[in-house]
């Protein structure tokens, strides 16, 4: 059974506790299952909340963006909510009221800290190319110092997180099942369409990649 | 031509700024295309990103949960900034640098208001099943007073919005373009599975949903 605590107060699910789970193969689960997290902060006082593609290593998810943007520098500079949501289905019940979606979700708390040592930062770009492109690092042009540094890369620990996850059928009021409608749960996924090649591409092999 | 200066300080794009769009078409068309957003907001200067669903009517914004939530009690009684994100292809380029995202996202700034006159609630509530699932809100049990009046709603004005889009090939260094690999696009669909009805479900009708 996983841990039914919440790391810390503000990590702790208030709506619809029975969907929460704080253990970290979870939590880890719907982080590498998703490529984009919301990235939520402050700068004097005013949220700001940015998407942005991320990846995990261990405990840690990473962001990396221009050194120069402003919202890498705000994260250093302050606590931040990072959030992930994949929706997997349409729960479509009989009254309005249970009409609701089957998701997973993450949210987590905490300060970002800046990874500057450059060996660091080569293999964990490496481990995001090869996480999403299996193989695929070996095969591009190296990259250069001057890239590598120009390249802010950031990462959060995932230890004050939480998960939320529905996962299962209609859940309609007892007088209600036999309104005569149709009850279920239509699935939703995410799939890759037919790759288009530059025009200028020289090979044709399409790489792997992770999302199908 | 779309208008190309933004509603407010706070709302222009500042990292890829050609990347940006601030008419109301262009926000309402990504607003449209999602269903899950991300609000962020602060309680006691702590920053708080929740993912729920949403919908649009004109203007505005919708949300709606349990009128006891405490983000629907603390998005009214300060600023929020609502995030929503489409990943639309994968773009992958001959260097590590140059690989990145399709993608369609809107970052609106603002207060929520309470809607509270029934009434409205109600139509308001049609538009959310009917936006989704059209022709389905007459074929429900109908909603009572009670569920209503249990129903928090909040909208935001789309006013101080801004949008964000990349939908093109490969951006490589000149001098990358002949590095033996494939580069290109692979988009990403979301699309619908097989419903699965409930198995006390009266009617094997599937009912139409927007995505697909």
């Amino acid at each position: 059974m996983p841990p039914v605590s919440a790391p810390s107060s503000r990590t702790r699910v208030r709506r619809l506790p029975d969907r929460a789970h704080y253990d970290a193969d979870t939590v880890a689960a719907i982080v590498d299952a998703a490529m984009l997290c919301t990235v939520a902060f402050q700068i004097d006082g005013t949220v700001h909340a940015i998407p942005t593609i991320h990846w995990r290593e261990g405990g840690h998810l990473y962001i990396h963006g221009a050194k120069a943007s402003r919202m890498l520098k705000a994260l250093t500079a302050g606590e931040a909510c990072v959030t992930i949501a994949l929706a997997n289905g349409l729960v479509l019940a009989r009254s309005a009221m249970h009409h609701s979606m089957n998701y997973r979700s993450v949210v987590i708390y905490g300060r970002f800290e800046p990874v500057t040592d450059p060996g660091y930062k080569l293999n964990s770009l490496r481990a995001f190319i090869e996480g999403f492109y299996p193989g695929r690092w070996d095969t591009l042009r190296p990259i250069t110092n001057k890239e590598l540094n120009a390249t802010g890369l950031l990462r959060i620990a995932l230890s004050e997180a939480s998960a939320k996850i529905r996962a299962h059928g209609v859940k309609d009021d007892e007088e209600d099942l036999s309104w005569p409608v149709w009850a279920g749960v239509v699935p939703l996924h995410t799939v890759t369409g037919e790759p288009v090649a530059e025009r200028d591409s020289v090979l044709q092999q399409v790489p792997k990649t992770r999302l199908g």
